[in-house]
């Protein structure tokens, strides 16, 4: 979101960003204010959690169990947020001095509940800056139609294009997403409702939202329907581009004909278990590439020559970079729109989260490679990265995927810069909001008037039934009694 | 469309525009080239068609027998295309050097079946350029979920906002439209068929359409779900602009501090049955306002000096004068956009097709009054027209629609332009085709997913209910035995 309040800060509007006290990733800006704010735990409870979600991903295939055991960690994650959001709300003073400032907007990511609240409480309209929310919960609020039978539900892996079998594991865990929506929100619920004084759910809440910014655009999402005030600014990401340093041009350019490969599995993960490295090391040995990797773990003894260890990489203006031949990747979204604006070719190994349904887009389109980390071999990354870097089609594809992704009437920071602006402008999007809102489940599905018209309809049949039954009878009586007579 | 050709071929494309040699509006232009196709009917039989579906407005409310005449009208005025459709495609001499042209995409109003069909057979993309198509066949086309509970069908006239009876009303409009689209397209189907060689329907055609641009917006339509290869270019029409002559000018600028009315019933329109005339005139002598009116019936003799009757009208530059207080109008999506465009309030006289359903969409906007024409009196003319020009909400209301309608990233006309090279550029848009092109009816509504899990549900709850009815009978003989011993 950083790129959308700097660029609206350089157009002249204040900025004020709240921040945890114990944010991993959110630093000070010449170009924004921050406000921190105090929350009732740690940065190392935070990164517990967080190395939490992470760590499975490393050493066994996700199993049943390891699904429960995520969706906990997911809800003690949100609630940690409820309960920093309820800190920020209840900080009166803060609280104050924000609501005296007068802001014209809130800029948020739902999936923290915060922002949300504090624009219904401020009276003044939300932009929506996402991925996604998990159990579809954008869906909802948006009240866009997402049917099961194309529009593949998140941790199921499935494309657009399903087997029966599939559809029915969809369409499962559609439902089961309603439950979960429950779950996770739950404490997000009570916080609102209590907060603001009025029976209310944070789905309820999140459908006021003016303008939904979604990070994705339909080069890397599947075509699915959209509401109005939905709109895609994916690839925002990959407008910034800079030099690379001298000492980088020359690794890269020494790499010759064969090129370099760029390796990073995110800003979360720098480091990797020993064995696990190893794998990698043994792989890029085998390789005529130069391999430029973000790693901050141990490093064996005889590492091969043609790997670059960086704590940081300049990650787009790498893969910009003419000689480059693959993208090593978990698939986060970032990176994936890195890889496409630049057409890279992927070799993804996704960890969590909606990572393993990114790299599903990817590898649809032939573009990408998979590989699962948990029994990763030397041997499969070889094949992997062999296959993407010299099967022409890899390239190919992703370069047309990368022209469309690029030939785009307005730039997908613009377009974010101007939906905020607009709604600041007009106090909201009204216009955009469908009346679905006013209706209740079985009302938009039109399940009362459904059963309203087969009831006319068996009531109708009954009676012609009925009545021909009776005339029949009568008819057939009097036949027969003629005959009698 | 004829905006939208001009443009393109003002930057660098040459457009070649098929013209029926009856057509009522399409004339030459330095801009393109025109080839003109015989047709098997004469421009007094289409014109008698058209005016056969004018006619009854004029008289009477309409009624159930009327909606039958006119949907016979609407059949016959596309079998007529159909025909003409029929002639062109088997004209040889044309269609081969339109074959050896080499065209890159057809741009085509998707109402009439001829360009869908030639690109199907060219084997190049089409680009759709349209308000609507009857019978929702552009939805169905589309894969675009359109809910009847707050998505108003076509000939109703109802809002987005539907009490429980109109919904009902709405579901049966939606069956009812389905077997009308099977009517209306029926020989379009054929000829498809028969001229592509293969068993295939128009709405398959249609599915294959790259763009679709659609001449509305948000402003003016109801908020409902999208797909991503729909394009909104709502008030496309305004984007011309031209100062008004010196006489216009005089008029206008005479009416002093009471400003003026614009009043045009359309391009096919400029005549009205006598006694209606009288009404308009009998009204307008009363009004301070000057009117100028786009009129070529008879004029009485006393007609009143306030009013200027032409026999053409430059509408959006008039209604783009400061001076201008109100717009009379049809209720055709042309006029409305320029209307909205310019911010005028309206008064709306309905005469047949979507327009009474345009009119319904302005009227629950709080920004237009709507007359009936078949029982128009010059006093129910005068309290609308009074209304809309002296109560201040109508021109503010107006005044905030025209600003969100005018208040968009990107012009409609650079966004037509933008598409259409698009799908030139990269032979389609296949990145914005959904997976439900693939699915039938019942998958895509996942009916067969629900049946089985119906299926599964039951006969887990009767193996269960069956199962413990067997083990209750089992103890409750041997508790009976034991007694019993």
């Amino acid at each position: 979101m950083k790129i959308l309040v700097e660029e609206l800060s350089r157009r002249g509007h204040e900025m004020v960003v709240l921040v945890p006290e114990t944010s991993v990733l959110i630093g000070k800006s010449d170009n924004y204010t921050t406000k921190s704010f105090r929350v009732p735990y740690t940065l190392a409870d935070l990164k517990a959690n967080l190395d939490n979600i992470e760590k499975n991903a490393f050493e066994k295939p996700p199993n049943l169990s390891d699904i429960v055991e995520n969706v906990g960690n997911l809800i003690q994650f949100l609630n940690m947020q409820v309960k920093a959001c309820e800190w920020l709300l209840y900080d009166e003073t803060l609280m104050k001095s924000l609501r005296e400032t007068g802001f014209d907007v809130v800029l948020t990511d739902p999936f923290l509940p915060c922002g949300t609240i504090i624009a219904d409480s401020f009276l003044i309209p939300a932009v929506y800056f996402l991925r996604l929310i998990p159990c579809l919960l954008d869906e909802g609020a948006t009240q866009c139609p997402s049917p099961p039978s194309f529009v593949p539900r998140f941790f199921t892996g499935f494309s657009d294009k399903m087997t029966f079998p599939q559809r029915v594991r969809n369409m499962l865990m559609t439902i089961f997403e309603a439950f979960l929506c429950r779950k996770l929100f739950a404490g997000t619920d009570e916080l609102a409702s209590r907060y603001l004084q009025k029976d209310t759910t944070y789905k309820e809440l999140l459908s006021h939202g003016a303008v939904w910014l979604f990070r994705y655009d339909f080069t890397f999402e599947f075509p699915k329907p959209q509401m109005p005030n939905m709109v895609q600014i994916g690839g925002i990401n990959c407008a910034k581009k800079g030099p690379l340093t001298k000492e980088l041009e020359e690794f890269v350019n020494g790499s010759g004909e064969h090129g370099f490969v760029v390796f990073t599995l995110g800003s979360m993960v720098s480091q990797l278990p020993e064995a696990k490295a190893r794998v990698f090391f043994e792989a890029f040995r085998q390789i005529p590439q130069r391999v430029l990797w973000r790693y901050t773990g141990p490093i064996p003894e005889n590492a091969p020559k043609n790997v670059k260890l960086m704590k940081w990489l300049p990650q787009n203006d790498l893969l910009g970079h003419p000689k480059v031949k693959a993208f090593i990747t978990h698939g986060g979204s970032h990176g994936i729109y890195e890889g496409i604006f630049n057409g890279v070719p992927m070799v993804m190994l996704p960890l969590f989260g909606d990572q393993g349904d990114n790299v599903q887009r990817l590898v649809s389109r032939g573009v990408a490679e998979t590989l699962s980390i948990y029994d990763l071999t030397s041997e499969k990354l070889l094949v992997a990265l062999r296959k993407v870097i010299n099967d022409k089609s890899y390239k190919e594809k992703m370069t047309e995927l990368s022209a469309i992704h690029r030939d785009r009437p307005i730039e997908p920071l613009d377009l974010a810069v101007f939906w905020t602006e607009f709604v600041m402008r007009h106090k909201g999007a009204a216009h955009l909001r469908p009346a679905a809102h006013e209706l209740n489940w079985i009302q938009y599905h039109s399940l009362d008037v459904i059963g309203f018209l087969i009831l006319i309809l068996v009531t109708v049949i009954f009676v012609t039934v009925k009545s021909c039954m009776f005339c029949f009878r009568k008819c057939f009586k009097k036949t027969h009694k003629k005959k009698k007579e």
